[in-house]
């Protein structure tokens, strides 16, 4: 069973993932993703958990056979269980619970060669509606508190499997950089009776110089701050703080957007690894213990997506301080981007 | 000049390090340490920019010429800028300042192939003793509120010279990472009169399993919530707030521990790439708008050096909430290192 731990001193929680437990050997060699037939492709579907979720299959056939366009499996090495209740636990100084939680793996395509830059609005949009159908079921567990969707595209952004997927982890604690953000954008709100995301995208809108693209639902950023060269964010134009309440115009608007934005990234920078992010409104379902304080959050928060390629390495001046150093102005970047041709 | 821009939502700060400013096309090929000569070996202290301190030349020499045994150069491509004033600017809802602070390298030995793992004990003591020099200098600039020292081992740690080297930063803002663990410690101490690492260090004494080492005035633990296999800790038995306060005896110590437990990282794991930082106090001297409230920070607070061995990859998980997956667990990770020879 894994165990969820806190730092004695600040507000880190740590998975100790018992299930996908390595010896010291294992590290010896760097794992590239091998050659074989992907596990994840149609045929192989005996290869993973059975599926929770699919998209496109003949409503007669079975389940976990081919004719599948997205498909929702458990994680084969998950870093949570889903099984048990929450068990908070004292060790002296120590806090602890176990590992409970949900890690999902999201099969964007049966095609291990597909491209998330060249697929079909169709394909686009039903990797979203995977997304937001896996959002609102784990909303509804009232263990967890937060779910993350995520998308580890490449070696050094930490993919193991090149088969093009997302990851969708549900935690039963509301992690550090969540609270940090969602506190900001209440104190915020409570000070100016204004959702602090909006004012940002209004102040860039004006000043333009670190747009990349403005359509009629998204908006394409580098942020003021950004920690990486060509950190991008997508922002919805309306105040919206939950993902799970996109509708199915405002899924295919984003596809679109999301397609064009990797595209821009792809071509300018030659197909680097990226970490893709969805900052997302925590679950508010009542907790015992943890009530229901994000009172405002309707009207103080914004969802985004985060894109980070991986063209700077994390090193020890980053570890130590939580500093980043950005070799590249967000306006540059921003720029470089823009002038990007997508078509 | 560079930039420091502070986050628009949390009190995160990043360096706009346009002194090191790239273009897209520079990040298409990943950069290896060319194979020609070190930039930084006995015979080419041309090369460096004019050296700030040196140990083992003889007095008679010339500065920057050969006879030294460890030399501190200012980084060529600094992140920082060491000229100016404070300036703290408003860009609307943002806040920014301008880039001052030191970027410094500790070229630790004049052999590009010396290794630390099997250094001398003068070798491993002149470094630190570097770092102490360096160190006590930099508190004495009222622009400085932080000085971090760390060291990159390796490209997968970032390292982008082979020849080894660690580097020193000294930052105009305290790091938000050094201000959670100096508030956190404060607020232990004002409610327990005691200090929260101490309270820490004896209890994982008693406990044993996170213990790797603890001779006559050093401790090497795995901290209970490691964020990575192998994450190691060195703290001093002492209760010692501020690493500059060493004296010879202890200085010696502690290369002794350093290099043992490097060692045992070394053969445990095959050389694998890291990231070492010592976390220290901040720099106390007043500053215009910063009221020196760490009033107890000498009984409250404790540094310590942080080893990061770089055997996993941070990815989409970590960087969207903070928290982190660790498949090793740390009382493993103590016991296989605590079991290595060091001999």
């Amino acid at each position: 069973m894994p165990e969820l731990r806190k730092d004695a001193i600040v507000d880190r929680w740590v998975i100790i993932a018992t299930e996908r437990s390595r010896r010291p050997n294992d590290f010896l060699i760097e794992p590239e993703p091998p050659a074989v037939a992907s596990p994840f492709a149609a045929g192989h579907e005996a290869r993973t958990p059975p599926e929770i979720f699919q998209i496109g299959r003949d409503p007669s056939a079975a389940p976990d056979t081919p004719g599948w366009q997205v498909r929702v499996v458990p994680n084969k090495y998950p870093a949570l269980s889903m099984e048990g209740e929450l068990n908070y636990q004292g060790l002296g100084m120590f806090d602890l619970m176990n590992g409970v939680g949900a890690h999902e793996v999201v099969i964007e395509n049966p095609d291990q060669n597909w491209d998330m830059t060249v697929a079909t609005d169709e394909e686009m949009t039903n990797v979203l509606r995977a997304y937001r159908a896996r959002i609102l079921a784990l909303q509804q567990d009232e263990r967890f508190r937060y779910v993350l969707v995520f998308r580890n595209k490449g070696t050094m952004a930490g993919a193991t499997i090149a088969h093009p997927h997302s990851q969708i982890i549900a935690l039963p604690i509301l992690p550090m950089t969540v609270k940090e953000h969602l506190t900001a954008a209440r104190e915020y709100y409570q000070r100016k009776s204004r959702c602090i995301f909006t004012d940002i995208l209004r102040q860039e809108l004006a000043l333009g110089d670190r747009i990349v693209e403005a359509n009629e639902h998204f908006i394409v950023l580098c942020p003021f701050a950004a920690r990486f060269p060509f950190e991008t964010q997508i922002y919805p134009r309306r105040q919206s703080h939950d993902f799970a309440t996109l509708d199915e115009d405002e899924l295919r608007a984003l596809g679109d957007t999301l397609r064009r934005t990797l595209r821009r990234i792809k071509t300018l920078l030659g197909d680097p690894a990226y970490n893709l992010m969805l900052h997302n409104s925590p679950n508010l379902s009542p907790q015992p213990g943890c009530p229901d304080y994000w009172g405002t959050i309707a009207q103080d928060y914004q969802w985004r997506l985060d894109i980070l390629p991986r063209l700077t390495r994390v090193a020890g001046f980053e570890w130590g301080t939580g500093f980043y150093i950005n070799p590249v102005a967000p306006e540059e970047a921003a720029r470089f981007l823009r002038e990007t041709a997508t078509a």
